[in-house]
């Protein structure tokens, strides 16, 4: 169990399956050093998280369903490093897409769900450049889809 | 003439030129063996393709305007190989952009159009990570915008 | 003072602070000779430039809110390159995402603004690959935020 599975332990997370895709398309696609994983939606063990921000969804609410989609992102992590998170150096981006209405101005406190979990768990490795916008709708109507560029050994 | 070139023929698909957009921009932008592909946006040749999935076009044809975009971007990756697709060696990353209204929810459905394109044409070198959402709106009106990120031999 | 630092001279221009978000992510990340910049939202020396195009903003005040975040991520640029900006070899990619309604469709003539700035400063180094969508809303009320990746030496 590398330090990184300790921390996840340590904090009470435990990683989602990593499920492909039903699709022509891949979780997660490495090249050179950089593994870019597809956008992950906000879900939990008890299903998808849906919501519309500025509607009918907190600031709170949003930042787990937020956490919820960088959980999906390390267990993707994990299965392009073999299962050892250890050869993760670091998280080198996300884009944050919050599904909200037109008014909604909170996108970077939502999105902070997912950027303090990673840091949590990851430390500095976990510090990360970012984008935090609004999507006019996200699939299924989840609130929140995340995706990153990271760093492997 | 590629195996891809002929792959391309074999499915009755035709490349659209690859136009260089008319300002300050590029169509595409190697660094490294990653070819970064600018936003190419829902066309055939009748014209642009528009429409806004769940008010005035349906999830088929909101498919078939991302097949255009698929198209669009291996015309860039063509001419960003010198005209040489088989030194293209896969596709690392697609971002979609659906054109929508605040309550669509079948993004995933609408991309899938580029995705099983990119899959017929190229094989496993088509499979890539991908993010689906929805823009509030898109150039000119059309249904869909799609990026694309190559890796290139 | 680099050639690049003469030439925003000479335009008149001068580049923001560059401040470091409060929260776990970082304004930029470097992985190879890539810089991936997070995104910058539309400020000068006023306070934020908000707005929403096709509501309460034109298109020229919006591309001039592009403007403004062009130099944001010149300036995270900057201090990528240790505040030597003629190690920055070209940029690569830019996302600019615009608040708008979903009716709106000049995005490319909104972020015209950041990319014609670009070129103005760094010339031929300055053009790159770009993707110009509409978000549903954005941080703050902002009218423009764009990411960016550049190449250094």
């Amino acid at each position: 169990m590398s330090d990184i599975d300790a921390r996840l332990a340590e904090l009470g997370l435990t990683l989602p399956e990593a499920p492909a895709p039903a699709a022509n398309y891949v979780p997660f696609v490495q090249t050179g050093n950089l593994v870019f994983v597809s956008g992950q939606i906000s879900q939990g063990p008890d299903g998808l998280i849906l919501g519309k921000l500025g509607a009918d969804m907190e600031v709170e609410a949003g930042a787990k369903a937020a956490a919820a989609c960088a959980l999906g992102l390390l267990a993707q992590v994990k299965a392009a490093c073999g299962g050892d998170l250890s050869k993760l150096k670091r998280v080198v981006k996300l884009t944050g897409f919050v599904n909200s209405t037109l008014e909604f101005t909170d996108q970077p406190k939502v999105i902070n769900g997912a950027s303090d979990l990673l840091v949590a768990v990851l430390g500095d490795a976990g510090r990360h450049s970012r984008s935090a916008v609004s999507a006019a709708s996200l699939p299924m109507g989840v609130a929140v889809e995340i995706e990153g560029i990271f760093e492997i050994a």
